[in-house]
């Protein structure tokens, strides 16, 4: 029931402008949020109080280290399968293996550090940090093995960063349909990063400049994984992180200390870092030649093709979802990239036909993921929902078919193509293959 | 045993932009980092492989919802006590109570979620977010009853956002001498909050701008915590947050829903909101009058001093912590500014005589935490450090002594003053109040 009260008087400045404000935030178009159907009631006389507020709480400290309410237990990491059902790990191929991020429950730039995703090649260590040691050597004036201790007090900086799995989406070339935006995109996580340029280590080892070339990093995981990285990129931005999100580093995220390569992929940014080695030669490792290199359509590979290009999905409407009813719905998403900023977000909601700029919605950073979001309303016709993402460079994030055309079948890694979401008539999200 | 390579040439350009990154980016000074004393090796034939090299690690989804390495199990939460030794809660004291963030073991901006402070006046209450509402009424046309599921589909920003205990710090005006950064400072914590401002909800309901000039917001815990907020600021910026860093809020944060009133004290940013009422004139409630109202030296009191003023505190070396030897350490610390952005941090390591600009060493966002670092050589000499912040108003951080002269002795909440940090020969650090 509507309680009248005394009609708002359209002379005042502030009035106007908050009236202006409102609007301009609305972003583009004029949806009107009564269309939200908001639940409008009686001037309350005595407001229902809840079990809750009548008797005394939790204390402090009933958990030194803080936990998600018990009502978000369904926020968590999974394995990507077509029905999303968790899955009972199994030693023996868990460890070779993947844990994925939901997304569609996230906001922001920020992923919390207990739903970062997980990859491995042969599990994760438990690592003592006082026992752990980072050498280096090869061509350099003075090889050196540093502690963790002794890193950590060297100058280092603060960087928000996304990581993402070269593997990522790799079930959205069509032949498996996952589900979920968790199921086929979860294998992107983003952070603030804390740690000490590989400029300044190397300068304190002295690196041989007339003969360096790669840098080899490697792990202290059963697996030894390791990768080469050109030397001007290691002197560029590349640093040994020992912190994420403001504490350490998760042992799934390689504590005590891993590296990160900015804006290239996953298996670069070596986890349980333990040496750096500076050579005249890439090391042409396991894992960046059988694997992590992409197959074109000619007998060919493309190898090193390290940068993550920008990518977009939308996290809300997404597959699985049911949308409860006719109406408004603000559809968000994520989108970066591996050369720098994203610099817009266009929004299509029937199928590619027509394209809209969406709204930024977060802090925009350089390789960093980027919120957006995009005012709709669900009038319960069938739609078609597409984002695409445009970086720095330009570069417009593409078709799965302008992918395939360009590199052929074969490829699989490096999957940044368009994600569509069909919303049936009854408000059901798909995954449609565009 | 230093291994000799080739001479370096000094011609070649990429090679001196090399050494010049490096010593820019070194900052004020010249502090050779050899003098961190090194672990200069041999060249390492066969290096040491570790035991948790040579086994499968663990699989993935160990853990659905990630938790810290075990290693990392002093990084908590705790009571505030001069011995700083973790209390076993008592039931009947706890609840009204708080519990501290260890700023030292953190770096940058972000707070993660489990270790951000607690403050309760009866405890907090683990809501089930589909029986929580919002209610927002008074002098509005249409008084509603929101969900949580459909607040969260409004239009939302993200920002990043401290919040501090207007009570932080309490203990340093000389009466109660705190040991560690985390007993004295640790009621602040920062993070990225999404939400719908109130100027949308308030559009929503049709408020009544010819009479409204203050919104009480009330929580739903069991003391029904509730203050007044004037409408101007409500508009502004104030918003309904239903996550944290990415994820939903913490209990402790006051899931489901809480208010966020960027750069004002702690209790004013109301937890586990249940209800917004538009009114014309303030509540003066228990929590904005008998508490978190500050005593002058004249009979008179400080009412409604919201806002947080500019502070800084340096986090490393800080109180309890022993210098394990002289050399180079990198001072750091955190800044923030109720009033917007830090503009910048002075650092004085002799008491105050003399003071240099420190290094700016995180994203600057206004009302959050900035991390500032400064390069420094412990010679084994005493030495007594302090750090003062500067907002973009041109406020700096005061003295104790200089806000105890202008606001008097029973002045306790907002004790915004520099942190000295004394450390003596031997290496130990302790609290100095100057």
């Amino acid at each position: 029931m509507i309680k009248p009260n005394k009609k708002q008087s359209t002379t005042d400045c502030s009035r106007r402008n908050f009236m202006l404000k409102s609007s301009l935030f609305m972003g583009s178009g004029a949806i009107l949020l009564s269309s939200l159907k908001q639940q409008v009631i009686a001037a309350p006389k005595i407001l229902e109080v809840p079990i809750w507020s009548k008797s005394i709480g939790n204390p402090v400290l009933h958990h030194s280290y803080g936990l998600p309410s018990n009502f978000e237990h369904q926020v968590i990491r999974r394995k990507s399968n077509p029905d999303d059902a968790p899955v009972e790990y199994v030693p023996s191929l868990d460890q070779a293996s993947r844990s994925f991020t939901p997304l569609a429950d996230l906001r922001g730039v920020i992923t919390p550090n207990g739903l970062f995703f997980e990859r491995y090649h042969g599990g994760y260590p438990n690592i003592d940090p006082q026992k752990h040691k980072l050498i280096i050597h090869g061509l350099v004036k003075r090889n050196l093995e540093i502690t963790v201790e002794r890193l950590k007090r060297y100058p280092s900086i603060n960087k928000i960063y996304f990581l993402e799995c070269s593997g990522n989406s790799y079930s959205n070339w069509g032949e498996n349909e996952g589900s979920s935006v968790q199921g086929i995109h979860g294998l992107v996580s983003c952070a603030q990063w804390t740690g000490v340029p590989l400029s300044l280590l190397f300068r304190e080892a002295g690196i041989d400049l007339d003969k360096a070339k790669y840098v080899i990093a490697e792990g202290a995981d059963a697996p030894s994984m390791a990768r080469s990285i050109a030397i001007t990129r290691a002197l560029d931005d590349v640093f040994v992180a020992y912190a994420q999100n403001g504490e350490a580093l998760r042992a799934e995220q390689g504590y005590p200390l891993r590296l990160i390569v900015p804006g290239c992929e996953g298996s670069i940014n070596i986890k349980w870092l333990r040496r750096l080695e500076v050579t005249d030669t890439p090391l042409f490792s396991r894992n960046e030649t059988s694997k992590y290199t992409d197959l074109l359509g000619n007998d060919m590979a493309r190898n090193a093709s390290l940068i993550m290009e920008a990518k977009s999905v939308i996290i809300a409407p997404s597959g699985g979802q049911i949308l409860p009813e006719k109406g408004f719905y603000e559809i968000r998403g994520f989108a970066w990239s591996g050369r720098g900023s994203i610099t817009a977000v266009d929004v299509s909601t029937d199928g590619g036909k027509n394209w809209q700029r969406a709204n930024i919605s977060s802090d925009i950073f350089p390789k960093a993921i980027t919120e957006f979001t995009f005012p709709w309303q669900f009038t319960g016709e069938k739609a078609i929902l597409i984002s695409r993402a445009i970086d720095e460079t330009g570069y417009v994030q593409p078709y799965t078919q302008q992918l395939l055309k360009s590199r052929g079948h074969n490829y699989g890694y490096h999957n940044n193509s368009m994600q569509a979401w069909e919303i049936e008539t009854n408000g059901r999200v798909q995954n449609v293959i565009i």
